[in-house]
Protein backbone atom coordinates (compact mmCIF):
# COMPACT_ATOMS: atom_id res chain seq x y z
CA UNK A 1 0.00 0.00 0.00
CA UNK A 2 1.57 3.36 -0.83
CA UNK A 3 1.57 6.15 1.79
CA UNK A 4 -0.51 9.06 1.04
CA UNK A 5 1.25 11.73 -1.42
CA UNK A 6 2.63 14.55 0.92
CA UNK A 7 2.52 18.17 -0.34
CA UNK A 8 4.00 20.88 0.54
CA UNK A 9 3.00 24.40 0.99
CA UNK A 10 4.81 28.14 1.60
CA UNK A 11 3.14 30.96 3.81
CA UNK A 12 3.56 34.31 3.48
CA UNK A 13 3.32 36.50 6.98
CA UNK A 14 3.59 39.58 8.74
CA UNK A 15 3.33 40.39 11.73
CA UNK A 16 3.30 43.32 14.79
CA UNK A 17 5.95 41.19 17.09
CA UNK A 18 4.46 43.94 19.57
CA UNK A 19 3.13 41.12 21.74
CA UNK A 20 5.17 38.32 21.48
CA UNK A 21 7.84 36.75 22.53
CA UNK A 22 9.57 36.72 18.92
CA UNK A 23 9.51 33.74 16.57
CA UNK A 24 10.39 30.93 17.39
CA UNK A 25 8.31 28.27 20.32
CA UNK A 26 9.59 28.74 24.01
CA UNK A 27 8.32 27.58 26.95
CA UNK A 28 5.82 29.85 29.11
CA UNK A 29 5.73 32.62 26.29
CA UNK A 30 3.71 33.24 23.22
CA UNK A 31 5.29 33.12 19.78
CA UNK A 32 4.05 33.73 16.36
CA UNK A 33 5.15 30.01 15.59
CA UNK A 34 2.87 29.37 18.26
CA UNK A 35 0.00 30.91 17.16
CA UNK A 36 0.34 29.56 13.75
CA UNK A 37 0.72 26.11 14.16
CA UNK A 38 -2.31 25.99 16.04
CA UNK A 39 -4.64 27.90 13.74
CA UNK A 40 -3.34 25.44 11.35
CA UNK A 41 -3.98 22.16 13.68
CA UNK A 42 -7.51 23.68 14.35
CA UNK A 43 -8.16 24.00 9.97
CA UNK A 44 -6.58 21.30 9.07
CA UNK A 45 -7.50 18.87 12.30
CA UNK A 46 -3.76 17.89 12.87
CA UNK A 47 -0.83 18.96 14.56
CA UNK A 48 1.13 20.36 11.81
CA UNK A 49 4.87 21.59 12.26
CA UNK A 50 5.54 25.09 10.43
CA UNK A 51 9.71 25.84 9.34
CA UNK A 52 10.39 29.41 9.32
CA UNK A 53 12.81 30.97 7.29
CA UNK A 54 14.49 31.92 10.35
CA UNK A 55 13.61 33.46 14.06
CA UNK A 56 12.92 37.22 14.80
CA UNK A 57 13.47 38.00 18.39
CA UNK A 58 10.59 39.53 20.44
CA UNK A 59 9.23 43.06 19.37
CA UNK A 60 10.40 42.30 16.31
CA UNK A 61 8.06 42.68 13.25
CA UNK A 62 7.57 41.16 10.03
CA UNK A 63 6.40 42.43 6.70
CA UNK A 64 6.82 39.46 4.99
CA UNK A 65 8.16 36.34 6.55
CA UNK A 66 8.23 32.94 5.08
CA UNK A 67 7.36 29.57 6.54
CA UNK A 68 6.42 26.24 4.84
CA UNK A 69 4.60 22.62 6.20
CA UNK A 70 4.36 19.81 4.92
CA UNK A 71 0.48 18.27 4.93
CA UNK A 72 -0.55 15.07 3.94
CA UNK A 73 -4.39 16.12 3.26
CA UNK A 74 -5.61 17.68 0.39
CA UNK A 75 -7.33 21.02 1.28
CA UNK A 76 -8.34 23.89 -0.96
CA UNK A 77 -6.46 26.96 -0.65
CA UNK A 78 -8.43 29.89 -0.37
CA UNK A 79 -10.84 28.30 1.71
CA UNK A 80 -7.23 27.80 4.48
CA UNK A 81 -6.25 31.02 4.18
CA UNK A 82 -9.75 32.76 4.73
CA UNK A 83 -10.07 30.22 7.48
CA UNK A 84 -6.27 30.74 9.28
CA UNK A 85 -6.92 34.57 9.13
CA UNK A 86 -9.98 34.10 10.91
CA UNK A 87 -8.32 32.01 13.59
CA UNK A 88 -5.46 34.10 14.15
CA UNK A 89 -4.74 37.08 15.99
CA UNK A 90 -5.13 40.60 13.96
CA UNK A 91 -1.76 40.97 14.89
CA UNK A 92 -0.72 38.25 12.38
CA UNK A 93 -1.88 37.59 8.62
CA UNK A 94 -1.50 35.31 6.00
CA UNK A 95 -1.11 36.83 2.88
CA UNK A 96 -0.57 34.24 0.95
CA UNK A 97 -0.44 30.04 0.62
CA UNK A 98 1.06 28.61 -2.09
CA UNK A 99 2.19 25.04 -3.56
CA UNK A 100 6.36 24.53 -3.40
CA UNK A 101 8.33 21.59 -4.60
CA UNK A 102 9.14 19.12 -1.93
CA UNK A 103 12.60 20.27 -2.21
CA UNK A 104 12.20 23.47 -0.83
CA UNK A 105 12.91 24.64 2.47
CA UNK A 106 11.88 28.07 3.92
CA UNK A 107 15.27 28.18 5.81
CA UNK A 108 17.57 26.79 3.50
CA UNK A 109 16.52 27.56 0.35
CA UNK A 110 16.35 31.19 0.98
CA UNK A 111 19.28 32.87 -0.83
CA UNK A 112 19.01 36.02 0.73
CA UNK A 113 17.07 38.02 3.81
CA UNK A 114 16.19 42.01 3.89
CA UNK A 115 15.27 43.42 7.49
CA UNK A 116 14.36 47.44 7.67
CA UNK A 117 15.24 49.70 11.13
CA UNK A 118 13.29 52.75 11.57
CA UNK A 119 14.33 55.57 13.71
CA UNK A 120 11.89 58.56 14.27
CA UNK A 121 13.84 61.80 14.73
CA UNK A 122 11.85 64.07 15.99
CA UNK A 123 12.05 65.88 19.39
CA UNK A 124 8.29 64.05 20.68
CA UNK A 125 8.21 60.37 19.82
CA UNK A 126 4.75 59.68 18.06
CA UNK A 127 1.60 57.71 19.03
CA UNK A 128 0.95 55.87 15.90
CA UNK A 129 4.99 55.14 15.75
CA UNK A 130 6.13 54.44 19.03
CA UNK A 131 5.65 51.02 18.62
CA UNK A 132 7.31 50.62 15.11
CA UNK A 133 10.66 52.73 15.02
CA UNK A 134 13.28 53.78 17.57
CA UNK A 135 12.60 57.60 18.98
CA UNK A 136 15.58 59.68 19.09
CA UNK A 137 15.40 62.94 19.98
CA UNK A 138 18.89 64.28 19.80
CA UNK A 139 20.65 65.34 16.74
CA UNK A 140 22.28 62.55 14.95
CA UNK A 141 25.29 63.17 11.92
CA UNK A 142 24.01 61.45 9.13
CA UNK A 143 26.68 62.36 6.65
CA UNK A 144 28.94 60.43 8.67
CA UNK A 145 26.52 57.89 9.57
CA UNK A 146 26.56 57.58 5.85
CA UNK A 147 30.15 57.60 5.38
CA UNK A 148 30.62 54.73 8.23
CA UNK A 149 27.99 52.25 6.46
CA UNK A 150 30.89 51.69 3.85
CA UNK A 151 32.96 49.85 6.35
CA UNK A 152 30.01 47.10 6.74
CA UNK A 153 29.52 46.03 3.23
CA UNK A 154 30.88 42.90 2.30
CA UNK A 155 32.00 39.37 2.77
CA UNK A 156 33.35 39.67 6.56
CA UNK A 157 33.11 38.18 9.75
CA UNK A 158 30.41 39.66 11.96
CA UNK A 159 31.36 37.52 15.19
CA UNK A 160 31.93 41.18 16.81
CA UNK A 161 28.12 42.09 15.83
CA UNK A 162 26.66 39.07 16.75
CA UNK A 163 24.89 37.81 19.88
CA UNK A 164 25.29 34.00 18.41
CA UNK A 165 27.51 33.33 21.93
CA UNK A 166 24.09 33.74 24.04
CA UNK A 167 21.98 31.79 21.74
CA UNK A 168 24.15 28.91 22.47
CA UNK A 169 25.20 28.76 18.59
CA UNK A 170 28.69 29.65 18.40
CA UNK A 171 29.50 27.57 16.21
CA UNK A 172 27.81 28.84 13.15
CA UNK A 173 30.02 30.32 10.46
CA UNK A 174 30.35 34.12 10.95
CA UNK A 175 30.83 35.24 7.67
CA UNK A 176 28.46 36.71 6.84
CA UNK A 177 27.78 38.41 2.77
CA UNK A 178 26.08 41.93 3.37
CA UNK A 179 25.22 43.20 0.16
CA UNK A 180 23.24 46.27 0.99
CA UNK A 181 23.69 48.81 3.47
CA UNK A 182 20.85 51.35 2.51
CA UNK A 183 19.94 54.82 4.58
CA UNK A 184 16.74 56.33 3.34
CA UNK A 185 15.24 59.24 4.54
CA UNK A 186 11.81 59.64 5.39
CA UNK A 187 9.01 62.54 6.59
CA UNK A 188 9.74 61.66 10.36
CA UNK A 189 13.18 60.43 10.64
CA UNK A 190 15.10 57.46 8.48
CA UNK A 191 15.42 53.43 8.01
CA UNK A 192 18.35 51.57 7.24
CA UNK A 193 17.84 48.90 4.42
CA UNK A 194 19.80 45.52 4.92
CA UNK A 195 20.41 42.39 2.75
CA UNK A 196 22.47 39.73 3.35
CA UNK A 197 22.76 35.95 2.04
CA UNK A 198 22.02 35.50 6.04
CA UNK A 199 22.01 37.39 9.15
CA UNK A 200 23.40 36.32 12.98
CA UNK A 201 21.77 36.75 15.96
CA UNK A 202 20.92 40.71 16.51
CA UNK A 203 23.25 41.35 13.92
CA UNK A 204 21.22 44.56 12.56
CA UNK A 205 20.31 45.44 15.82
CA UNK A 206 24.17 45.75 16.29
CA UNK A 207 24.93 47.49 13.24
CA UNK A 208 22.30 49.77 13.93
CA UNK A 209 23.76 50.42 17.65
CA UNK A 210 27.11 50.81 16.39
CA UNK A 211 26.02 53.30 13.26
CA UNK A 212 24.00 55.31 16.11
CA UNK A 213 27.01 55.74 18.41
CA UNK A 214 29.26 57.02 15.57
CA UNK A 215 26.09 59.60 14.30
CA UNK A 216 26.25 60.59 17.86
CA UNK A 217 29.70 61.78 17.98
CA UNK A 218 30.74 58.68 20.60
CA UNK A 219 32.85 56.34 18.19
CA UNK A 220 34.97 57.57 15.51
CA UNK A 221 34.63 56.32 12.04
CA UNK A 222 38.00 54.79 12.12
CA UNK A 223 37.23 52.50 15.31
CA UNK A 224 34.77 49.92 13.05
CA UNK A 225 37.63 48.03 11.43
CA UNK A 226 39.32 47.63 15.10
CA UNK A 227 35.70 46.34 16.39
CA UNK A 228 35.56 44.15 12.98
CA UNK A 229 39.35 42.52 14.15
CA UNK A 230 38.68 42.04 17.08
CA UNK A 231 36.12 39.24 16.90
CA UNK A 232 34.53 40.07 20.35
CA UNK A 233 30.94 41.35 20.66
CA UNK A 234 32.24 43.17 23.68
CA UNK A 235 34.36 45.43 21.43
CA UNK A 236 31.33 46.83 19.93
CA UNK A 237 28.20 49.32 21.04
CA UNK A 238 25.66 48.11 22.86
CA UNK A 239 22.43 46.54 20.92
CA UNK A 240 19.42 48.74 19.24
CA UNK A 241 16.23 47.92 20.85
CA UNK A 242 14.30 45.56 18.74
CA UNK A 243 10.81 47.61 18.04
CA UNK A 244 12.56 49.13 15.25
CA UNK A 245 13.80 46.40 13.62
CA UNK A 246 11.27 44.82 10.62
CA UNK A 247 12.25 41.58 8.57
CA UNK A 248 10.62 42.79 5.14
CA UNK A 249 11.33 40.42 2.43
CA UNK A 250 13.04 36.84 2.29
CA UNK A 251 14.29 36.38 -1.18
CA UNK A 252 14.80 32.37 -3.24
CA UNK A 253 16.17 31.26 -6.34
CA UNK B 1 -5.01 94.62 45.65
CA UNK B 2 -4.69 93.33 41.96
CA UNK B 3 -5.78 89.30 40.58
CA UNK B 4 -2.50 87.71 39.60
CA UNK B 5 -2.21 88.11 35.68
CA UNK B 6 -3.41 85.51 33.40
CA UNK B 7 -1.41 83.85 30.77
CA UNK B 8 -3.41 81.22 27.92
CA UNK B 9 -1.52 78.78 26.03
CA UNK B 10 -2.61 76.57 23.28
CA UNK B 11 -1.55 72.87 23.87
CA UNK B 12 -0.89 70.98 19.93
CA UNK B 13 -1.63 67.05 20.87
CA UNK B 14 -1.52 63.92 19.07
CA UNK B 15 -2.90 61.00 20.01
CA UNK B 16 -3.58 57.13 18.94
CA UNK B 17 -7.25 56.84 20.11
CA UNK B 18 -7.90 53.34 19.99
CA UNK B 19 -7.66 52.50 23.68
CA UNK B 20 -10.18 56.00 24.73
CA UNK B 21 -13.71 57.07 24.88
CA UNK B 22 -13.15 59.70 22.62
CA UNK B 23 -11.35 63.74 23.55
CA UNK B 24 -14.68 64.57 25.75
CA UNK B 25 -14.65 64.00 29.59
CA UNK B 26 -17.12 60.75 30.20
CA UNK B 27 -18.25 59.23 33.13
CA UNK B 28 -16.58 55.78 33.39
CA UNK B 29 -14.74 56.35 30.51
CA UNK B 30 -10.72 57.26 30.29
CA UNK B 31 -10.95 60.22 27.96
CA UNK B 32 -8.19 61.85 26.14
CA UNK B 33 -8.84 65.30 28.13
CA UNK B 34 -8.73 63.25 31.10
CA UNK B 35 -5.49 62.20 31.04
CA UNK B 36 -4.56 65.71 29.31
CA UNK B 37 -5.79 67.88 32.66
CA UNK B 38 -4.34 65.13 34.71
CA UNK B 39 -1.12 65.98 33.44
CA UNK B 40 -1.66 69.27 33.83
CA UNK B 41 -2.95 69.14 37.45
CA UNK B 42 0.01 66.91 38.64
CA UNK B 43 2.74 69.23 37.02
CA UNK B 44 1.41 72.49 37.91
CA UNK B 45 -0.07 71.45 40.56
CA UNK B 46 -3.78 72.44 40.49
CA UNK B 47 -6.63 71.68 38.65
CA UNK B 48 -6.85 73.11 35.24
CA UNK B 49 -9.59 72.72 32.71
CA UNK B 50 -8.63 72.18 29.04
CA UNK B 51 -10.80 73.48 26.11
CA UNK B 52 -10.53 71.64 22.64
CA UNK B 53 -10.81 72.37 19.11
CA UNK B 54 -13.93 69.88 19.32
CA UNK B 55 -14.65 66.59 20.47
CA UNK B 56 -13.22 63.10 18.80
CA UNK B 57 -15.28 60.23 19.37
CA UNK B 58 -14.42 57.38 20.95
CA UNK B 59 -11.55 55.31 18.76
CA UNK B 60 -10.93 58.33 16.30
CA UNK B 61 -7.06 59.77 16.38
CA UNK B 62 -6.10 62.65 16.23
CA UNK B 63 -2.70 64.15 14.51
CA UNK B 64 -2.92 67.36 15.82
CA UNK B 65 -5.42 68.10 18.23
CA UNK B 66 -5.66 71.89 19.81
CA UNK B 67 -6.56 72.90 23.27
CA UNK B 68 -6.19 75.81 25.30
CA UNK B 69 -6.10 76.55 29.04
CA UNK B 70 -5.60 79.65 31.54
CA UNK B 71 -2.66 79.65 34.20
CA UNK B 72 -2.11 82.10 36.61
CA UNK B 73 1.26 80.29 37.96
CA UNK B 74 4.07 81.03 35.36
CA UNK B 75 6.37 78.30 34.68
CA UNK B 76 8.89 77.42 32.03
CA UNK B 77 7.23 75.89 28.68
CA UNK B 78 9.95 73.23 27.51
CA UNK B 79 10.41 72.10 31.05
CA UNK B 80 6.12 71.90 30.83
CA UNK B 81 6.22 69.90 28.00
CA UNK B 82 8.56 67.72 28.97
CA UNK B 83 6.58 67.16 31.90
CA UNK B 84 3.67 66.39 30.68
CA UNK B 85 5.23 63.96 27.97
CA UNK B 86 6.68 62.16 30.90
CA UNK B 87 3.13 62.17 32.69
CA UNK B 88 1.07 61.37 29.91
CA UNK B 89 0.71 57.69 28.50
CA UNK B 90 3.00 57.35 25.73
CA UNK B 91 -0.40 57.42 22.93
CA UNK B 92 -0.75 60.93 23.71
CA UNK B 93 1.77 63.63 23.28
CA UNK B 94 2.32 67.42 23.71
CA UNK B 95 4.08 68.52 20.54
CA UNK B 96 3.74 72.17 21.31
CA UNK B 97 2.87 74.62 23.88
CA UNK B 98 2.71 78.10 23.21
CA UNK B 99 1.24 81.21 24.88
CA UNK B 100 -1.81 82.88 22.71
CA UNK B 101 -3.70 85.99 23.26
CA UNK B 102 -6.45 86.34 25.84
CA UNK B 103 -9.22 86.12 22.98
CA UNK B 104 -7.78 83.01 21.47
CA UNK B 105 -10.29 80.23 21.94
CA UNK B 106 -9.50 76.63 20.69
CA UNK B 107 -12.62 76.18 19.44
CA UNK B 108 -14.14 79.57 18.68
CA UNK B 109 -11.29 80.83 17.20
CA UNK B 110 -10.98 77.51 14.60
CA UNK B 111 -11.60 78.91 11.12
CA UNK B 112 -11.09 75.21 9.46
CA UNK B 113 -10.72 71.64 10.31
CA UNK B 114 -8.98 68.94 8.41
CA UNK B 115 -10.20 65.37 8.63
CA UNK B 116 -8.34 62.49 6.82
CA UNK B 117 -10.33 58.86 6.75
CA UNK B 118 -8.24 56.08 5.37
CA UNK B 119 -9.07 52.55 3.91
CA UNK B 120 -6.87 49.40 3.65
CA UNK B 121 -8.14 48.04 0.20
CA UNK B 122 -6.01 44.50 0.15
CA UNK B 123 -7.58 41.71 0.00
CA UNK B 124 -6.07 40.34 3.46
CA UNK B 125 -6.06 42.94 6.77
CA UNK B 126 -2.23 44.30 7.64
CA UNK B 127 -1.04 44.14 11.21
CA UNK B 128 -0.11 47.70 11.17
CA UNK B 129 -2.46 49.81 9.71
CA UNK B 130 -5.45 47.73 11.07
CA UNK B 131 -6.63 50.05 14.18
CA UNK B 132 -5.60 52.79 11.55
CA UNK B 133 -7.85 52.40 8.55
CA UNK B 134 -10.92 50.76 7.63
CA UNK B 135 -9.91 47.57 5.82
CA UNK B 136 -12.17 46.59 2.57
CA UNK B 137 -11.60 43.57 1.23
CA UNK B 138 -14.20 43.58 -1.65
CA UNK B 139 -13.65 45.77 -4.57
CA UNK B 140 -14.58 49.51 -5.07
CA UNK B 141 -15.60 51.52 -8.39
CA UNK B 142 -13.06 54.13 -7.25
CA UNK B 143 -14.13 56.53 -10.66
CA UNK B 144 -17.94 56.59 -9.24
CA UNK B 145 -16.41 56.96 -5.80
CA UNK B 146 -14.42 60.40 -7.14
CA UNK B 147 -17.18 61.54 -9.01
CA UNK B 148 -19.97 61.28 -5.95
CA UNK B 149 -17.46 63.27 -4.15
CA UNK B 150 -18.59 66.78 -5.77
CA UNK B 151 -21.98 66.12 -4.44
CA UNK B 152 -20.69 67.02 -1.20
CA UNK B 153 -18.64 70.10 -2.02
CA UNK B 154 -20.18 73.21 -1.01
CA UNK B 155 -21.99 75.30 1.42
CA UNK B 156 -25.13 73.52 2.28
CA UNK B 157 -27.68 71.88 5.28
CA UNK B 158 -25.50 68.35 6.32
CA UNK B 159 -28.25 67.46 8.57
CA UNK B 160 -28.83 63.85 6.85
CA UNK B 161 -24.85 63.32 7.55
CA UNK B 162 -25.10 64.18 10.89
CA UNK B 163 -25.97 62.45 14.40
CA UNK B 164 -26.12 65.42 16.21
CA UNK B 165 -29.65 64.42 17.46
CA UNK B 166 -28.04 60.80 18.86
CA UNK B 167 -26.19 63.71 20.53
CA UNK B 168 -29.20 66.10 22.25
CA UNK B 169 -27.61 68.79 20.66
CA UNK B 170 -30.21 69.04 17.37
CA UNK B 171 -30.62 72.89 17.63
CA UNK B 172 -27.45 72.94 16.20
CA UNK B 173 -26.76 75.19 13.18
CA UNK B 174 -26.62 72.30 10.49
CA UNK B 175 -24.92 74.21 7.72
CA UNK B 176 -21.89 73.68 6.86
CA UNK B 177 -19.01 74.57 4.35
CA UNK B 178 -17.03 71.81 2.87
CA UNK B 179 -14.05 73.60 1.28
CA UNK B 180 -12.80 70.17 0.08
CA UNK B 181 -13.26 66.11 -0.50
CA UNK B 182 -9.73 64.43 -1.61
CA UNK B 183 -9.33 61.25 -2.58
CA UNK B 184 -5.90 60.65 -2.87
CA UNK B 185 -4.66 57.07 -3.68
CA UNK B 186 -1.58 55.69 -1.20
CA UNK B 187 0.30 52.55 -1.63
CA UNK B 188 -2.13 50.18 -0.01
CA UNK B 189 -5.68 51.89 -0.46
CA UNK B 190 -6.61 55.43 -0.46
CA UNK B 191 -7.45 58.25 2.03
CA UNK B 192 -10.40 61.00 2.22
CA UNK B 193 -9.08 64.37 2.54
CA UNK B 194 -11.90 67.00 4.02
CA UNK B 195 -11.35 70.46 4.97
CA UNK B 196 -14.94 72.35 6.12
CA UNK B 197 -15.38 75.81 8.34
CA UNK B 198 -16.93 73.11 10.92
CA UNK B 199 -18.05 69.60 10.95
CA UNK B 200 -21.25 68.31 12.59
CA UNK B 201 -21.18 65.07 15.11
CA UNK B 202 -20.30 61.76 12.78
CA UNK B 203 -20.47 63.91 9.77
CA UNK B 204 -16.97 62.74 8.09
CA UNK B 205 -17.60 59.14 8.86
CA UNK B 206 -21.61 59.43 7.57
CA UNK B 207 -19.90 61.12 4.30
CA UNK B 208 -17.34 58.40 3.87
CA UNK B 209 -20.09 55.74 4.85
CA UNK B 210 -22.32 57.30 1.59
CA UNK B 211 -19.44 57.12 -0.19
CA UNK B 212 -18.39 53.71 0.33
CA UNK B 213 -22.02 52.13 -0.71
CA UNK B 214 -21.34 54.23 -4.43
CA UNK B 215 -18.11 52.92 -4.59
CA UNK B 216 -19.47 49.18 -3.85
CA UNK B 217 -23.12 50.02 -6.43
CA UNK B 218 -25.24 49.85 -3.61
CA UNK B 219 -26.38 53.78 -4.24
CA UNK B 220 -27.15 55.30 -7.68
CA UNK B 221 -24.82 58.71 -7.62
CA UNK B 222 -27.82 60.64 -8.48
CA UNK B 223 -30.00 59.55 -5.13
CA UNK B 224 -27.33 61.64 -3.43
CA UNK B 225 -29.12 65.00 -3.55
CA UNK B 226 -32.45 63.18 -2.47
CA UNK B 227 -30.26 62.30 0.68
CA UNK B 228 -29.47 65.80 1.01
CA UNK B 229 -33.25 67.02 0.57
CA UNK B 230 -34.54 64.23 3.20
CA UNK B 231 -32.56 66.22 5.84
CA UNK B 232 -33.08 63.10 7.72
CA UNK B 233 -30.07 61.04 9.01
CA UNK B 234 -32.21 58.05 8.34
CA UNK B 235 -31.97 58.87 4.42
CA UNK B 236 -28.04 58.13 4.40
CA UNK B 237 -26.22 54.70 4.58
CA UNK B 238 -24.63 53.37 7.79
CA UNK B 239 -21.64 55.45 9.54
CA UNK B 240 -17.88 54.21 8.25
CA UNK B 241 -16.45 52.72 11.63
CA UNK B 242 -14.27 55.31 14.16
CA UNK B 243 -10.88 53.54 13.46
CA UNK B 244 -10.03 55.08 10.02
CA UNK B 245 -10.56 58.33 11.05
CA UNK B 246 -7.68 61.42 11.90
CA UNK B 247 -8.27 65.11 12.88
CA UNK B 248 -5.23 66.32 10.63
CA UNK B 249 -5.38 70.07 11.22
CA UNK B 250 -7.17 72.45 12.99
CA UNK B 251 -6.80 76.25 11.33
CA UNK B 252 -7.09 79.43 12.89
CA UNK B 253 -7.08 82.78 11.15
Amino acid sequence: MNAPPSSKYKLLLSYDGTHYSGWQIQDNAQSIQTCVQTALATALGQNIPIVGSGRTDSGVHALEQVAHFVCEKEFPLQKLLFSLNGLLPPDIRVHALTPVPLDFHARYSATSKIYRYYLHLQPVASPFTRLYSYHIPYPLDLPLMKKSAHFFIGKQNFTSFSNEAHLGSASRDPIRHLKRLEIMETEQGLFFELEADGFLYKMVRNIVGTLLEVARGKLPIEKIPQIFAALDRRAAPSTAPPHGLFLVKVLYA
